[in-house]
């Protein structure tokens, strides 16, 4: 509970690490590349899942479940996808042990699967089996459908929350008689991202486009939201796939239109994971350890009583209790009564743990029935006055945890706009990027080549062309060769 | 769309099967005892998930997550835990597939694990690893963890929400400083799950104690809630199981005393799973299919709109639309506006689907500012008056939905009254088991033995020993060996 938090100036991986250490986010596990999410991070996790559960309803769309496990001749049924996934695939291939000569157990070879399982690392190839069960006409289009799972991808370099073998995540994999009606879903689902991300992470992202070589695999288009961390690298936060009519010619997937002609269908996929936790920790927490966005904080406004005399501990105590439920439920609220931790203490661990506003209650605020509030950024300290009408009280509150999740949201705004450089030439980009790395808007020429060679020199990669912004690199020349640019595009060094 | 169901009375199994395809509920999958949860299914898991977790915060209990993969070596720990788990377990054995000769992909040789990962067929090992190493000081205790995850269990005979090789669910795992600390939660937490039962699934359950061959495998003592099945099978709807120190003892988890001594931890865990959806099916239905409780029914209320004439259509919508917004967001509304359905169709589809409470609207009904209601269980028909006051119509719809809850709970504690048979005599009881099954009350001398030459014999078995009856039993002889009665038992056929 005591170690400190090497300042984000030092070390800015280790100061992460720092950070979800001090404020009990995780622990690692005896399995290799996976984490336990432990209460405390949980919670956050949980708070991003029903805000966008139900921005996922209130457009559309159903929750389902499927297999784990996805059997393995479906993986090379569309090609690239095969390509891009095989490579880190948890493959079962038993199902049953037995005891080990000299003890313990090993899979039994009298159980081997005829055909390996493999433990899904994304779900389009058995969604897209059953919606070829499920799809005969133009009536059971579209099909808009989401599911919240866990899914595993066999990384060798593991990061909390950014990359780990095992994540939670949310696929939403939706189908669609036109071209036009995919291509909007996609669109549509990476403005929900983006208001999400906004409203609710106080992160503003660029909404973009993938480069080929970024694209996923199976896609036609990949859509994204990339976020700026406040070391200027970006972090991918969700992406949205126009997938084409790929997987339907994969697995034979047609519909009979309006007219009973038979036509193959068109599919999006869509998703976002834990790694949102951690593009939240990164981009507001500051040397001191976790800040949270309000409307994402498990805790978002802790009372701590304090007395010298017995005799005042039960009444301060009762005017807490009084505050918490006049604060109920509307604000998520806690009173830390532990007698066996200083209140010094307490400021410290809440502090660690990104609880947006404290409220200190002594005797003297008791008798002035208010509180003493202490934000967790801004250094702002005051009084507030509880008075007797609770609904007024807790609006109050309300007001002032809007204000925060503001104020955090400006921040990194200001941040994304002054760390985003215009940029006209490589060697450019190579010295700004050394000094103070941020997100470099260049004129472009699409070449893959060019593409690799700048990732293997210095390392950063095409975030992505930006929406509504193309038309800026019309008569430009690429930054890099020199060819006419065919868009403007966002490099950066990314997580 | 159109396949008839099978009557209960013909064949319960297939009746089962057929209402769960009729309600659209679930779909087989291409992987062997999976199965797709198709969105109406899953939208009431997802009822009973948010009731449940919020009894569990309620009661003091916070979420984590811990990975879906245990070290193989780790299952060996608990001596009776490996015996239980090892005979059904998935295990991964390959990072990575590689292409295979003639085409497709096949585990890379060069890529087998050093040890093999067990797909989680529940958590106790993985989690009391974790605990071993949270766990200092009797400051760290209780421990109140709930886990919503997805589990593994290679079933060889598989039923749909009763019986799946994957399947969803919750896990307690909770750590103690005393013995007694940990039976009152294990007791606890029975309680919530049967009060949930009762209140949320309709469905009255008996609360006992399970005989030693049925405990779970690494328990000193297990606690169940059992459910009658309308062909008056039992089904074990919950379990919450008294760990003792088994687990403490194999994963080496003690903590300091106030005293500054050294104690093992004393342990519990609890679960429910999909398997409730299952429950509440059979609880339920009918010969006409589906039929769900309220509080779960993910559509409470449909409305079906009725028009001749295209200009009645639009009037008619926008009344049905004004009653969807004066329900919303306190009933679950759904306005069917199909033009392509015709509305006898409409009704025959949401009965099979279970929706509660139909309101039909025509014309004259708009006329006359009510809806025509038809409630799914009883054949009750009658108008209900709309009015002005939105509140006052929806506290009215609620008291609709309320009083279905009541009578579906009512009718199914009458089955479980009424099929409960005391019994004295083990011919008594393969006679009415042979007749109508049902709880079979007996006083029993606890032999292992004689309980296993009992299943052999007719299939019944001990569902439990019901709490707080066991003093029916003093003095009595067991109605099998005419030895002195141990317990009152209650046997029956089981799911």
């Amino acid at each position: 509970m005591s170690q400190g938090i090497t300042p984000r100036a030092d070390d800015y991986s280790q100061w992460y690490l720092d950070v979800i250490a001090a404020a009990d986010l995780i622990d690692s596990s005896p399995v290799r590349g996976c984490m336990v999410i432990k209460p405390h991070g949980y919670a956050v996790w949980e708070a991003i899942r029903d805000d966008l559960d139900r921005r996922f309803k209130e457009t559309g769309h159903v929750n389902a479940y499927f297999p784990l496990f996805i059997p393995q001749s479906f993986l090379s049924k569309e090609a690239e996808h095969v390509e891009g996934f095989a490579k880190e695939c948890a493959v079962v291939t038993h199902h049953r042990l037995r005891a080990a000569e000299g003890g313990g157990v090993e899979p039994d070879p009298t159980a081997k699967l005829e055909e390996p399982l493999i433990v899904r690392p994304t779900s389009e190839t058995i969604i897209w089996h059953m919606y070829g069960r499920w799809i005969r006409s133009y009536r059971d289009l579209p099909l808009l459908i989401n599911q919240w799972a866990n899914v595993v991808r066999w990384e060798m370099r593991t990061r909390p929350f950014l990359r780990t073998a095992e994540f939670l995540w949310q696929e939403g994999h939706t189908a669609h008689a036109t071209r036009d009606e995919a291509v909007a879903e996609a669109e549509r689902m990476l403005d929900v991202y983006a208001d999400f991300a906004r409203e609710t992470l106080a992160i503003p992202v660029v909404k973009g486009v993938k480069s080929a070589a970024e694209r996923f695999a199976g896609a036609d288009e990949t859509y994204t939201i990339e976020a700026m961390m406040q070391n200027g690298w970006a972090l991918q936060a969700g992406t949205s796939h126009f997938l084409g009519q790929n997987f339907a010619k994969a697995f034979d997937v047609t519909f009979q239109n309006a007219e009973g002609n038979d036509e193959l269908v068109w599919a999006t996929s869509w998703g976002v994971s834990t790694r949102l936790v951690g593009a939240a920790i990164m981009t507001h927490s500051d040397d001191t350890g976790l800040v949270l966005p309000p409307k994402v904080a498990p805790i978002q406004v802790v009372l701590t009583p304090i007395w010298r005399k017995d005799e005042e501990k039960a009444e301060v105590l009762a005017f807490c209790r009084g505050v918490e439920a006049m604060l109920k439920p509307g604000v998520r609220v806690h009173v830390d009564d532990r007698d066996s931790v200083k209140p010094g203490a307490k400021y410290f661990e809440w502090e660690r743990k990104g609880v947006p506003l404290r409220m200190e209650v002594g005797p003297r605020d008791v008798a002035k029935a208010s509180v003493f509030c202490a934000r967790r950024t801004g250094g702002k300290k005051y009084p507030l006055e509880v008075g007797d009408d609770g609904a007024a009280f807790r609006a109050r509150v309300v007001e002032e945890l809007d204000a925060i999740q503001a104020e955090l949201l400006a921040a990194a705004a200001d941040k994304l706009r002054t760390r985003s450089f215009p940029i006209d030439s490589y060697d450019a980009l190579k010295a700004q990027l050394a000094s103070e790395p941020g997100f470099f808007e260049v004129a472009w020429c699409d070449d893959a080549d060019n593409e690799a060679a700048i990732k293997t020199d210095c390392k950063a990669t095409i975030r992505c062309y930006p929406l509504g912004r193309q038309q800026e690199a019309a008569g430009r020349s690429c930054f890099y060769s020199g060819r006419p640019a065919t868009h403007l595009a966002i490099f950066a060094r990314a997580y």
